[in-house]
């Protein structure tokens, strides 16, 4: 069944709450996961919440990664969606789920754009 | 049972595909979207692709928006992401339908964030 694009849902769930409310490294580890499986970083744009929570994404020639966070909850959505065969999208899983220290995650793929052709 | 985000993921297939393939409009798009639900914005980022297609996300402050289109298939994916219950996020579909003229969509809502609170 070929699809245009992948789409991965992330929950993360008992993360580290520091990191969830530090606008910098969040969005170190967001571009990190966009090097780490091969995409091409096109813009991005973060905001800081008050009192705490950060939303961030980063837009990719391949499509888009993007984290909303919780702190107070130690919680965090993050989606990473991509197009081509030249991304592993998985690898981006692994970067976020090592630096947001994720101890309870669940990862659900979307394919996006099936279409007759 | 309660969530922290509300997530729409929409398939919108048979559209106008020169709308597709214009940012400018697109932007026009996403924007009047975000507003229609009630939502304020705080950043965006659109970028056109050669030799078609778009990609753009407008933050919000209650998540984000976003939309990648393939004008050579008159498709696009768009996602509506938002927490909090002062928007209304089925309003942006709306928007997104009649904007682009998607005569075949599909909407899958997903609730994000489902924590023992």
């Amino acid at each position: 069944m070929n699809a245009l694009g992948k789409h991965l849902l992330l929950e993360l769930k008992s993360c580290d709450k520091e990191v969830l409310d530090d606008i910098s490294f969040l969005r170190g580890a967001l571009l990190a996961a966009a090097s780490e499986c091969g995409a091409t970083v096109l813009g991005e744009s973060f905001h800081q919440f008050s009192p705490q929570g950060v939303s961030g994404v980063v837009v990719i020639a391949e499509s888009h990664l993007f984290i909303h966070t919780w702190p107070e909850y130690g919680y965090a959505a993050a989606d990473i969606f991509t197009c081509g065969n030249s991304v592993q999208p998985e690898k981006a899983v692994q970067v976020l789920l090592r630096k947001l220290g994720s101890k309870n995650h669940s990862v659900v793929e979307v394919r996006r754009g099936i279409l007759d052709i």
